[in-house]
Protein backbone atom coordinates (compact mmCIF):
# COMPACT_ATOMS: atom_id res chain seq x y z
CA UNK A 1 0.00 0.00 0.00
CA UNK A 2 1.28 3.44 -0.95
CA UNK A 3 1.50 6.17 1.54
CA UNK A 4 3.04 9.32 1.21
CA UNK A 5 4.53 9.31 4.53
CA UNK A 6 6.23 5.97 6.27
CA UNK A 7 3.55 4.81 8.66
CA UNK A 8 5.47 1.55 9.67
CA UNK A 9 5.79 0.62 13.42
CA UNK A 10 9.22 -1.26 14.47
CA UNK A 11 8.72 -3.78 16.63
CA UNK A 12 11.45 -3.44 19.52
CA UNK A 13 10.79 -6.19 22.40
CA UNK A 14 7.16 -8.92 22.48
CA UNK A 15 6.23 -10.47 25.49
CA UNK A 16 3.57 -13.72 25.42
CA UNK A 17 0.95 -12.21 27.98
CA UNK A 18 -1.55 -15.44 27.44
CA UNK A 19 -1.33 -18.84 25.73
CA UNK A 20 -4.09 -20.15 26.71
CA UNK A 21 -6.15 -22.49 25.28
CA UNK A 22 -8.12 -21.20 23.24
CA UNK A 23 -6.20 -17.38 22.92
CA UNK A 24 -2.57 -16.27 22.88
CA UNK A 25 -2.02 -12.76 23.71
CA UNK A 26 0.65 -10.38 22.90
CA UNK A 27 1.89 -7.18 23.96
CA UNK A 28 5.43 -5.45 21.93
CA UNK A 29 7.00 -2.45 22.87
CA UNK A 30 6.89 -0.86 19.40
CA UNK A 31 8.94 2.43 17.66
CA UNK A 32 6.50 4.40 16.08
CA UNK A 33 6.68 6.10 12.51
CA UNK A 34 7.30 9.53 14.34
CA UNK A 35 10.22 7.80 16.86
CA UNK A 36 7.99 7.80 19.74
CA UNK A 37 7.68 4.61 21.76
CA UNK A 38 4.23 2.86 22.51
CA UNK A 39 2.46 -0.70 22.75
CA UNK A 40 0.45 -2.86 20.89
CA UNK A 41 -1.73 -5.38 22.48
CA UNK A 42 -3.09 -8.06 20.08
CA UNK A 43 -4.15 -11.77 19.30
CA UNK A 44 -2.77 -14.14 17.60
CA UNK A 45 -4.31 -16.16 15.15
CA UNK A 46 -3.77 -19.34 13.18
CA UNK A 47 -6.18 -17.70 10.21
CA UNK A 48 -9.82 -19.64 9.44
CA UNK A 49 -11.71 -20.45 6.71
CA UNK A 50 -15.87 -19.34 6.07
CA UNK A 51 -17.94 -21.25 3.08
CA UNK A 52 -20.67 -20.63 1.54
CA UNK A 53 -21.83 -23.76 0.89
CA UNK A 54 -24.61 -24.00 -1.92
CA UNK A 55 -27.44 -26.77 -2.22
CA UNK A 56 -28.90 -27.45 -5.86
CA UNK A 57 -32.33 -25.37 -4.96
CA UNK A 58 -29.66 -22.15 -4.65
CA UNK A 59 -30.50 -22.27 -1.11
CA UNK A 60 -27.15 -21.61 1.41
CA UNK A 61 -26.56 -24.23 3.88
CA UNK A 62 -26.13 -22.38 7.26
CA UNK A 63 -25.72 -23.01 11.06
CA UNK A 64 -27.16 -21.50 14.35
CA UNK A 65 -24.49 -21.22 17.37
CA UNK A 66 -24.88 -20.06 20.56
CA UNK A 67 -21.45 -17.50 21.23
CA UNK A 68 -20.92 -17.36 24.44
CA UNK A 69 -18.37 -13.76 24.30
CA UNK A 70 -22.04 -12.42 23.23
CA UNK A 71 -24.51 -14.37 25.04
CA UNK A 72 -26.50 -14.93 22.09
CA UNK A 73 -27.21 -17.41 18.76
CA UNK A 74 -25.79 -16.38 15.55
CA UNK A 75 -26.87 -17.21 12.39
CA UNK A 76 -23.34 -18.44 10.59
CA UNK A 77 -21.62 -19.98 7.68
CA UNK A 78 -19.83 -23.15 8.22
CA UNK A 79 -16.14 -21.95 9.49
CA UNK A 80 -13.61 -22.76 11.26
CA UNK A 81 -9.39 -22.05 12.27
CA UNK A 82 -6.81 -23.21 10.13
CA UNK A 83 -5.18 -26.40 11.50
CA UNK A 84 -0.86 -26.35 11.47
CA UNK A 85 0.27 -27.04 8.09
CA UNK A 86 -3.23 -27.42 6.21
CA UNK A 87 -3.83 -25.45 3.33
CA UNK A 88 -6.87 -22.79 2.99
CA UNK A 89 -9.00 -25.46 0.88
CA UNK A 90 -8.57 -28.05 3.06
CA UNK A 91 -9.69 -26.24 6.11
CA UNK A 92 -12.95 -25.20 4.27
CA UNK A 93 -13.97 -29.00 3.42
CA UNK A 94 -12.81 -29.94 6.63
CA UNK A 95 -14.91 -27.51 8.76
CA UNK A 96 -17.76 -27.84 6.01
CA UNK A 97 -17.72 -32.01 6.54
CA UNK A 98 -17.25 -31.60 9.95
CA UNK A 99 -19.74 -29.02 10.99
CA UNK A 100 -22.65 -30.21 8.48
CA UNK A 101 -21.92 -33.70 6.81
CA UNK A 102 -21.40 -31.97 3.10
CA UNK A 103 -19.13 -32.29 1.06
CA UNK A 104 -18.79 -30.38 -2.02
CA UNK A 105 -17.36 -30.84 -5.97
CA UNK A 106 -16.81 -27.61 -6.52
CA UNK A 107 -14.91 -25.06 -4.85
CA UNK A 108 -14.02 -21.35 -5.56
CA UNK A 109 -12.16 -18.69 -3.62
CA UNK A 110 -14.01 -15.41 -3.64
CA UNK A 111 -11.21 -13.09 -1.27
CA UNK A 112 -10.19 -12.70 2.41
CA UNK A 113 -11.21 -10.22 5.02
CA UNK A 114 -8.96 -9.10 8.27
CA UNK A 115 -11.90 -9.24 10.70
CA UNK A 116 -10.41 -7.35 13.71
CA UNK A 117 -6.86 -5.25 12.64
CA UNK A 118 -7.08 -3.09 15.85
CA UNK A 119 -6.25 -6.05 17.87
CA UNK A 120 -5.58 -9.40 16.00
CA UNK A 121 -3.97 -11.00 13.20
CA UNK A 122 -6.60 -13.13 11.91
CA UNK A 123 -7.31 -13.23 8.69
CA UNK A 124 -10.32 -15.13 7.29
CA UNK A 125 -10.36 -16.79 3.65
CA UNK A 126 -13.86 -16.95 1.88
CA UNK A 127 -15.01 -19.58 -0.53
CA UNK A 128 -18.18 -20.56 -2.25
CA UNK A 129 -18.69 -24.67 -2.68
CA UNK A 130 -21.54 -26.20 -4.46
CA UNK A 131 -22.57 -29.43 -5.95
CA UNK A 132 -23.40 -30.36 -2.26
CA UNK A 133 -23.39 -33.98 -1.41
CA UNK A 134 -24.71 -35.10 2.06
CA UNK A 135 -23.13 -37.55 4.86
CA UNK A 136 -22.48 -37.43 8.53
CA UNK A 137 -21.51 -34.97 9.87
CA UNK A 138 -18.49 -35.23 12.54
CA UNK A 139 -18.72 -32.63 15.26
CA UNK A 140 -17.83 -33.67 18.98
CA UNK A 141 -20.00 -33.95 21.53
CA UNK A 142 -19.42 -30.43 22.69
CA UNK A 143 -19.62 -28.55 19.58
CA UNK A 144 -23.53 -27.77 19.73
CA UNK A 145 -25.26 -26.39 16.47
CA UNK A 146 -28.03 -26.56 14.40
CA UNK A 147 -27.70 -27.07 11.15
CA UNK A 148 -30.34 -25.69 8.86
CA UNK A 149 -30.68 -23.73 4.85
CA UNK A 150 -32.37 -20.81 3.51
CA UNK A 151 -32.66 -19.07 0.29
CA UNK A 152 -30.28 -16.74 -0.86
CA UNK A 153 -32.52 -14.13 -1.33
CA UNK A 154 -33.37 -15.02 2.62
CA UNK A 155 -30.11 -14.46 3.53
CA UNK A 156 -29.60 -11.24 2.24
CA UNK A 157 -32.82 -10.26 3.90
CA UNK A 158 -31.98 -11.46 7.35
CA UNK A 159 -28.78 -9.24 6.62
CA UNK A 160 -30.58 -5.79 5.89
CA UNK A 161 -33.16 -6.82 9.01
CA UNK A 162 -30.39 -7.26 11.68
CA UNK A 163 -30.77 -11.32 11.92
CA UNK A 164 -27.21 -12.31 10.56
CA UNK A 165 -25.07 -9.53 11.99
CA UNK A 166 -21.89 -11.98 12.07
CA UNK A 167 -19.05 -10.12 10.20
CA UNK A 168 -17.49 -12.93 8.86
CA UNK A 169 -21.05 -14.28 7.37
CA UNK A 170 -22.14 -10.91 6.43
CA UNK A 171 -18.99 -10.32 4.28
CA UNK A 172 -19.29 -14.12 2.26
CA UNK A 173 -22.74 -13.83 1.78
CA UNK A 174 -22.20 -10.18 -0.16
CA UNK A 175 -19.53 -11.17 -2.06
CA UNK A 176 -20.88 -14.18 -2.82
CA UNK A 177 -23.91 -11.94 -4.11
CA UNK A 178 -21.19 -10.19 -6.48
CA UNK A 179 -20.28 -13.57 -7.57
CA UNK A 180 -23.13 -14.93 -8.00
CA UNK A 181 -24.18 -11.61 -9.99
CA UNK A 182 -21.45 -12.68 -12.73
CA UNK A 183 -22.02 -16.50 -13.13
CA UNK A 184 -26.20 -16.39 -12.69
CA UNK A 185 -25.76 -20.33 -14.01
CA UNK A 186 -24.37 -20.84 -10.29
CA UNK A 187 -28.11 -20.36 -8.51
CA UNK A 188 -31.70 -19.40 -9.43
CA UNK A 189 -31.58 -16.10 -6.95
CA UNK B 1 -33.00 -16.52 17.66
CA UNK B 2 -35.38 -19.59 17.73
CA UNK B 3 -33.71 -22.90 18.08
CA UNK B 4 -35.07 -26.17 18.39
CA UNK B 5 -33.06 -27.18 20.82
CA UNK B 6 -31.25 -25.45 24.06
CA UNK B 7 -28.06 -23.92 22.92
CA UNK B 8 -27.27 -21.77 25.92
CA UNK B 9 -24.06 -21.91 27.62
CA UNK B 10 -24.15 -20.82 31.33
CA UNK B 11 -20.71 -18.77 33.37
CA UNK B 12 -19.92 -20.96 36.54
CA UNK B 13 -17.27 -18.19 37.19
CA UNK B 14 -15.02 -15.62 35.24
CA UNK B 15 -11.51 -14.73 35.27
CA UNK B 16 -10.35 -11.48 34.39
CA UNK B 17 -6.78 -12.86 32.46
CA UNK B 18 -5.08 -9.71 31.63
CA UNK B 19 -6.21 -6.03 32.14
CA UNK B 20 -3.92 -4.31 29.83
CA UNK B 21 -3.29 -0.96 28.06
CA UNK B 22 -5.98 -1.53 25.26
CA UNK B 23 -7.77 -5.29 25.73
CA UNK B 24 -9.17 -7.08 29.15
CA UNK B 25 -9.45 -10.71 28.26
CA UNK B 26 -11.05 -12.98 30.54
CA UNK B 27 -11.36 -16.70 30.51
CA UNK B 28 -14.53 -18.44 32.18
CA UNK B 29 -15.87 -21.93 33.40
CA UNK B 30 -18.57 -22.53 31.50
CA UNK B 31 -21.70 -24.96 31.52
CA UNK B 32 -22.08 -26.14 27.97
CA UNK B 33 -25.93 -27.37 26.82
CA UNK B 34 -25.39 -30.97 27.10
CA UNK B 35 -24.27 -30.39 30.55
CA UNK B 36 -20.92 -31.22 30.34
CA UNK B 37 -18.03 -28.28 31.47
CA UNK B 38 -15.81 -26.34 29.22
CA UNK B 39 -14.01 -22.86 29.30
CA UNK B 40 -14.53 -19.93 27.28
CA UNK B 41 -11.36 -17.11 26.66
CA UNK B 42 -12.59 -13.53 25.22
CA UNK B 43 -11.65 -10.23 24.61
CA UNK B 44 -13.88 -7.95 26.19
CA UNK B 45 -14.39 -4.73 24.17
CA UNK B 46 -16.71 -1.65 24.90
CA UNK B 47 -17.87 -1.27 21.47
CA UNK B 48 -17.18 0.74 18.42
CA UNK B 49 -18.52 2.94 15.62
CA UNK B 50 -17.85 3.00 11.86
CA UNK B 51 -18.72 5.75 9.43
CA UNK B 52 -19.45 5.70 5.73
CA UNK B 53 -18.51 9.42 4.60
CA UNK B 54 -19.89 10.61 1.51
CA UNK B 55 -18.49 14.30 -0.04
CA UNK B 56 -20.78 16.07 -2.52
CA UNK B 57 -19.02 14.55 -5.33
CA UNK B 58 -20.11 10.85 -4.23
CA UNK B 59 -16.75 10.21 -2.68
CA UNK B 60 -15.99 8.30 0.33
CA UNK B 61 -13.51 9.63 2.55
CA UNK B 62 -11.36 7.17 3.82
CA UNK B 63 -7.95 6.45 5.96
CA UNK B 64 -4.71 5.06 5.45
CA UNK B 65 -3.41 3.45 8.57
CA UNK B 66 -0.80 0.73 9.62
CA UNK B 67 -1.76 -2.08 11.99
CA UNK B 68 0.52 -3.54 13.87
CA UNK B 69 -0.62 -6.55 14.66
CA UNK B 70 -1.07 -7.70 10.53
CA UNK B 71 1.91 -5.90 9.98
CA UNK B 72 0.44 -3.76 6.83
CA UNK B 73 -0.91 -0.50 5.97
CA UNK B 74 -4.66 -0.57 5.66
CA UNK B 75 -7.28 1.05 3.75
CA UNK B 76 -10.33 1.87 6.31
CA UNK B 77 -13.35 3.77 7.23
CA UNK B 78 -13.21 6.31 10.19
CA UNK B 79 -13.46 4.64 13.27
CA UNK B 80 -13.09 3.96 16.75
CA UNK B 81 -14.16 3.05 20.01
CA UNK B 82 -17.28 4.07 22.12
CA UNK B 83 -16.28 6.06 25.36
CA UNK B 84 -18.03 5.38 28.36
CA UNK B 85 -21.44 6.95 28.45
CA UNK B 86 -21.11 7.75 24.91
CA UNK B 87 -24.19 7.40 22.39
CA UNK B 88 -23.34 5.71 18.87
CA UNK B 89 -23.84 8.70 17.39
CA UNK B 90 -21.78 10.90 19.27
CA UNK B 91 -18.82 8.28 19.09
CA UNK B 92 -19.29 8.35 14.93
CA UNK B 93 -19.18 12.29 15.23
CA UNK B 94 -16.31 12.50 17.61
CA UNK B 95 -14.62 9.60 15.46
CA UNK B 96 -14.87 11.36 12.37
CA UNK B 97 -14.10 15.11 13.55
CA UNK B 98 -11.11 13.11 15.15
CA UNK B 99 -9.77 11.68 12.66
CA UNK B 100 -10.43 13.24 9.69
CA UNK B 101 -11.83 16.69 10.68
CA UNK B 102 -14.93 16.68 8.72
CA UNK B 103 -18.58 16.94 10.90
CA UNK B 104 -21.35 15.99 8.88
CA UNK B 105 -24.94 17.01 9.00
CA UNK B 106 -26.77 13.90 7.81
CA UNK B 107 -26.65 10.93 9.65
CA UNK B 108 -28.17 7.37 8.96
CA UNK B 109 -27.70 4.13 11.02
CA UNK B 110 -27.32 1.49 8.54
CA UNK B 111 -27.03 -1.41 11.28
CA UNK B 112 -24.47 -2.88 13.13
CA UNK B 113 -22.17 -5.79 12.53
CA UNK B 114 -19.82 -8.51 15.13
CA UNK B 115 -16.41 -9.00 13.87
CA UNK B 116 -15.39 -11.53 15.89
CA UNK B 117 -18.07 -13.72 18.07
CA UNK B 118 -15.72 -16.47 18.33
CA UNK B 119 -13.21 -14.63 20.91
CA UNK B 120 -14.60 -11.10 21.24
CA UNK B 121 -17.80 -9.39 22.53
CA UNK B 122 -17.14 -6.18 19.99
CA UNK B 123 -20.10 -4.78 18.22
CA UNK B 124 -19.79 -1.88 15.47
CA UNK B 125 -22.26 0.16 14.86
CA UNK B 126 -22.67 1.27 11.30
CA UNK B 127 -22.93 4.72 10.15
CA UNK B 128 -23.76 6.92 6.61
CA UNK B 129 -22.54 10.44 6.69
CA UNK B 130 -23.18 12.80 4.27
CA UNK B 131 -23.28 16.84 4.19
CA UNK B 132 -19.48 17.04 4.98
CA UNK B 133 -18.06 20.07 6.07
CA UNK B 134 -14.05 19.90 5.97
CA UNK B 135 -12.07 21.17 9.46
CA UNK B 136 -8.89 20.46 11.34
CA UNK B 137 -8.40 17.04 12.50
CA UNK B 138 -7.87 16.37 16.39
CA UNK B 139 -5.73 13.27 16.09
CA UNK B 140 -2.85 13.10 19.03
CA UNK B 141 0.78 13.05 17.64
CA UNK B 142 0.91 9.06 17.97
CA UNK B 143 -2.02 8.40 15.36
CA UNK B 144 -0.73 8.77 12.52
CA UNK B 145 -2.94 8.00 9.45
CA UNK B 146 -3.19 9.48 6.13
CA UNK B 147 -7.10 10.85 4.63
CA UNK B 148 -7.87 10.48 1.27
CA UNK B 149 -10.97 9.77 -0.89
CA UNK B 150 -12.04 7.81 -3.66
CA UNK B 151 -15.14 7.48 -5.67
CA UNK B 152 -17.88 5.08 -4.43
CA UNK B 153 -17.16 2.65 -7.68
CA UNK B 154 -13.22 2.68 -6.36
CA UNK B 155 -14.21 1.46 -3.32
CA UNK B 156 -15.92 -1.27 -4.36
CA UNK B 157 -13.49 -2.37 -6.97
CA UNK B 158 -10.77 -2.18 -3.91
CA UNK B 159 -13.00 -4.65 -2.11
CA UNK B 160 -13.29 -6.56 -5.47
CA UNK B 161 -9.26 -6.92 -5.85
CA UNK B 162 -8.32 -7.31 -2.77
CA UNK B 163 -7.13 -3.45 -2.03
CA UNK B 164 -9.60 -3.54 1.32
CA UNK B 165 -9.87 -6.07 3.37
CA UNK B 166 -10.44 -4.81 6.38
CA UNK B 167 -13.75 -6.22 7.59
CA UNK B 168 -15.48 -3.23 9.21
CA UNK B 169 -14.78 -1.24 5.77
CA UNK B 170 -16.05 -3.93 3.64
CA UNK B 171 -19.11 -4.31 5.66
CA UNK B 172 -19.73 -0.86 5.58
CA UNK B 173 -19.24 -0.52 2.26
CA UNK B 174 -21.20 -2.82 0.93
CA UNK B 175 -24.42 -2.19 3.95
CA UNK B 176 -24.06 1.47 2.35
CA UNK B 177 -24.49 0.51 -1.67
CA UNK B 178 -27.59 -1.42 -1.28
CA UNK B 179 -28.98 1.96 0.65
CA UNK B 180 -27.76 4.27 -1.63
CA UNK B 181 -29.49 1.59 -4.37
CA UNK B 182 -32.54 2.42 -2.75
CA UNK B 183 -31.84 6.02 -1.81
CA UNK B 184 -29.97 7.26 -5.40
CA UNK B 185 -30.40 11.01 -4.81
CA UNK B 186 -27.75 10.67 -2.53
CA UNK B 187 -24.92 9.96 -4.61
CA UNK B 188 -24.00 9.57 -8.09
CA UNK B 189 -22.39 6.45 -8.22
Amino acid sequence: MTTSIDLTEHCLSSQTLISGVMLTVKCDQVQLANGNISQREYVTHPGAVVVVPMLANGHVVLEKQFRYPLQQVFIELPAGKMDSGESMLATGQRELKEETGYTAGQWVKLGLQHPCIGYSNEVIHIYLAWQLLAGQHQRDNDELLEVFDASFQDCLNMIENGQITDGKTMIALLMAEKYLACHPQLIHL
